[in-house]
């Protein structure tokens, strides 16, 4: 097997390949056998909790099995079938064969007639159902007569799985990674996370030095996290400094789209949604926002929920809910984009290494008065209309560099931190370390 | 005598009808008789103050008791009669029998000159003076001559009067709801007050169950204000929840104007004018807002003196100084308009019922995870585009419901109030109402 | 000698005319000359701090003593010279006597290309270094063949001067007005602040009464501040009441520009910004606002250096790097204007008396119930169109003063300053005195 490098297109590529055509569902061997697949990258602990078991206000629901789903037309033509594309039915129908009229049908059929083209994602988990899925041009063209609609499915007695893994750093406040695993075909609004999620996973495994143990979580949506808050929820209350959901990472959209936490929503923001407030205060295009609502999203509701109250928010690219191929089988390795998912990775990576600078408080050490910096050369000597901006002096390369140094100076006293500087200026964070690292190696400057 | 029904345009406009001429004053046998036609609906106390009585910083006047005011001009033309409108004589004149050339007589006579059609209200309350009012075009067309100015009024010790009831509630906590009485002939900025209060005395006393016990009193503006307070002002800082003035609630314009009470002023905001900004900013056509001011006003600016501070806004609708037929002739029944003083009842409740709602928090019983409404039948089961924005379960009947259901759920962790989770949202309170009952009948929300 | 009158633009042109020719520097017998001349009308106690003394982070440098500098041409010309201009050689250049090249040369020249007629003004203080000065236009013309630098200076061990005085008031809380005086034929950035300086000397001694102690102090930009606060910045701590650097008062701009101190930038505004604030919330064009930033500026980026964090701000007319003419040799008399630094000395005064309101609160002595001010002459006593906009009442000459007596009244229990009021009205405050003024000459009002 070949190694992943997170940061080779191809290498996502070829995961992507191999995930996409299983059927997965919230339980069930597909989704067992794409977390098999996940394990060859990320040493993920696998977890398998009964059907059955009450995990909040919820029960986790018996394992879908489905073997086959076909429907027949009244000349005996094959109107949807289950082993052609695995959204043409139902997920989580149950049995069924049943000779219907078309009249008696069309409730069954499933299509978004503003995308006639599109075949419908569509679930019914928690309560007993059965139904096909279709373009709504198909649907158009179906004549009357009797069908054939015959799905080979059971539900059975079987476990929720879920994997879990840690990166461990200096201290033992988790920071989570959270992503989902339960759609079937499709990319953006399925792989795109589990992707992301891996890149990140090596990346931070290079690391030789971590702030923070780094968790990742790869669940069945919804009744996943519930599963695992069930089990780690009050635990984590303890002892967790941020958490992201990983989601929909691909698509046209540019610059990424944080979701914030509840605590953000109630005057109390997480660590999280400050610094990607920040971000996108300071760069509104690569680093866009989105208020918390309860009223959609992803696993982040779960963590959020008032009893638990989470720092976790969300990251995302093109947002459910924003792109029309959103859960149809339009949501394609095309519409995703695997370099997309790539550049989502760097930035995630820019985003925990801004994290980790977040709540280091800055001092200056030379605070009365300023110190001479022309001496040091990280300041022009000859004040001449040709210096004013720039200087041939080694290290000073821009008047940009001088101002964060003059402002990392002037503000450092002991109640601030990098991205308070960074906000005055309204830059991001990410372009002030620099400066800072210079005052720190003149020991101008001390972090704590 | 015909009941009251607050409900009907028709019984605001007999009672109007029967106080409209009346020539009332700050003090006298005219607001007495105002006073008496409103005790048929409203169980007031009337009381009495003896004139020359110190009442705050001010004293109690005289009576003003106007028999007839005349001006006669050259030929024995009546030129201004009291018995034709008891607007033509400047109220609280002294008496007067005077010859007078024309240019001895234009000192006395008030006009607008920019509304040359219209008679001014004039008032010498606290100065004696007399005067007669009379439209411009009347005044440029008055010839040279010897004019007959002859005013029998007297000055006599008697009393200042008001009228005051209680509704009680649950609490001891005092909705206080004041009006004056003491404009002649006007609609909109004398009647409108009056007629608002009965409807309101009305639609409140046939509950069975009031948080607040609701005071209604009607006084003359200003000293009726200044003298309620001297006698029960510093107990009122005791037991205040709330109050309103009401004044100008006819007239042409849309929506109901709030005035702040001084504690908003001074970022100390009164529960009212907490509510009545929430309202403004979610719907700010039917619920507009003035900022408090101690320059123009009505009884407010007393119960708002810095010595009180109570918790008093003001409603009003077509508001005095933003209308020109203010304190004018031209101030009538057709201005002010039944209907609008009907629909300003209507709006009044509507603030009273969300007040009530004021300050009680919310605390959602199933706080872990969320709580699975699929299986209350709160929330579709079968995840499909057809079910995204409605959905046939009984109850869910628009995907506003299903939002305002999560976000209550999401925020009701016993800190906050409907109307917090409403301004998250940005809808006015009253629409939240129906899902907050939705969640308290299954067990799932308490207040407290 | 004639006595300095601060309202006379004469007398600034005099003290102008004397001082701008001197070739002055941070340093040196021409800094020490413009002390000398500014001692008649200040009576500034002048220090002397010896060459090599180490202040804070620096260290007081050797004085510079220039005698001659000449550039000549290959054919004998007269290039650039000293006697004629100050501004042609380099401020704190080294002695030299070279032949050069054109080629060798043109890196010891200094122009401006973009402004081709004018000379630049530079300065290497704390690195050895020589060179000339010139116009673009004249470079451009230089012919190739060998030219002769001839600079005869040197640097001694000497002073670094500066001069300081104080007015008591009734406080010892101190409130400094600073300016510098190091740069040699400049008018805007440099004789503008001096000026200023003794402009409001003369005003502020005329008075009789003062809650401040005033210190005004002339020092050598950068250097002189460091050293002053080497030996004053603890004590001054300890007793600040506020403090303004005078810099580039004069030049086209319309009204003065107000920097704000670093206290500013951290949310602990001192008083100087919370009035300069108010007053550019106002009336903003008349004073203009800067925030605080540590890059660019005068002394007050050495008064607000993190551990000292002095409450003072700078205020400016044409500020430095917003006019092209800064720092070179078309910074005269004439871009500056006598009368525009006449008018910062009218404004600079107006923000000295409302600064000495600051901090006062107001108490309403008849807080129950508005007191009745139409028995006062306060309030007209009739009630009509007529009255309703002006009034004939002795001192009630306004509307808006009518306005202010009530929100005065209002709001004056005993937490507010007369800013206060004015903020909430949006008035600058020095509207609302005389205001103040009648109210408490009727004992409705105390300040405390």
């Amino acid at each position: 097997m070949q190694p992943f490098d997170s940061q080779s297109p191809d290498a996502y590529e070829r995961v992507f390949d191999e995930l996409f055509p299983i059927c997965r569902s919230i339980t069930g061997p597909g989704f067992r056998e794409s977390l098999d697949l996940m394990c060859r990258h990320v040493p993920l602990d696998v977890r398998a909790v009964p059907s059955g078991t009450k995990v909040l206000d919820w029960t986790v629901p018996q394992e879908w099995r489905i073997r086959s789903a076909k429907l027949t037309g009244p000349d005996g033509e094959t109107v949807a079938d289950f082993a052609e594309s695995n959204l043409s039915v139902v997920n989580y129908s149950s049995s069924v064969d049943e000779q219907l009229s078309l009249e008696e049908l069309l409730p069954r059929l499933h299509t978004i007639p503003a995308m006639p083209d599109a075949v419908p994602y569509v679930t019914s988990y928690y309560r007993e159902n059965w139904g096909f899925c279709m373009t709504y041009r198909q649907k158009s063209e179906l004549k009357p007569g009797t069908y054939h609609a015959k799905i080979d499915a059971e539900m059975v007695d079987g476990h929720l799985n879920y994997g879990v893994c840690d990166l461990p750093g200096q201290s033992q406040q988790v920071f989570l990674l959270s992503t989902y695993l339960c759609h079937p075909s499709m990319a953006n609004n399925e792989l795109s996370g589990p992707l992301a999620l891996m890149g990140l996973y090596q990346r931070l495994a290079a690391r030789r030095d971590r702030r923070f143990t780094y968790r990742f979580l790869v669940i069945p949506e919804t009744i996943g996290s519930i599963t695992y808050l069930s089990e780690e929820g009050k635990k984590l209350q303890e002892k967790m400094a941020g958490g992201l959901v990983l989601t929909c990472l691909g698509g046209p959209m540019e610059g990424l789209s944080y979701k914030a936490s509840r605590r953000d929503a109630v005057g109390n923001p997480a660590v999280v949604d400050t610094l990607a407030r920040h971000l996108n205060s300071a760069d509104p295009e690569e680093w866009r926002f989105r208020d918390f609502t309860p009223d959609g999203g992803s696993d982040e509701r779960q963590y959020c929920s008032p009893g638990f109250d989470l720092p976790v928010g969300q990251f995302a690219r093109s947002v459910y809910g924003e792109y029309p191929e959103y859960h149809t089988s339009k949501d394609d390795k095309e519409f995703m984009s695997i370099d997309a998912v790539l550049r989502a990775v760097d930035a995630l990576e820019e985003f925990i290494d801004a994290f980790e600078y977040e709540g280091m408080k800055l001092t200056n050490l030379s605070p009365y008065g300023e110190p001479q910096l022309g001496r040091r050369d990280l300041y022009p000597n000859m004040n001449s209309h040709q210096t004013r901006d720039h200087s041939s002096d080694h290290q000073v390369d821009s008047r940009a560099f001088r101002t964060f140094l003059l402002n990392i100076l002037s503000f450092s006293d002991g109640t601030v931190t990098l991205r308070d500087i960074a906000e005055r200026l309204g830059e991001p964070v990410t372009r002030l370390v620099p400066a800072a690292r210079a005052l720190e190696s003149q020991d101008l400057l001390k972090r704590s």
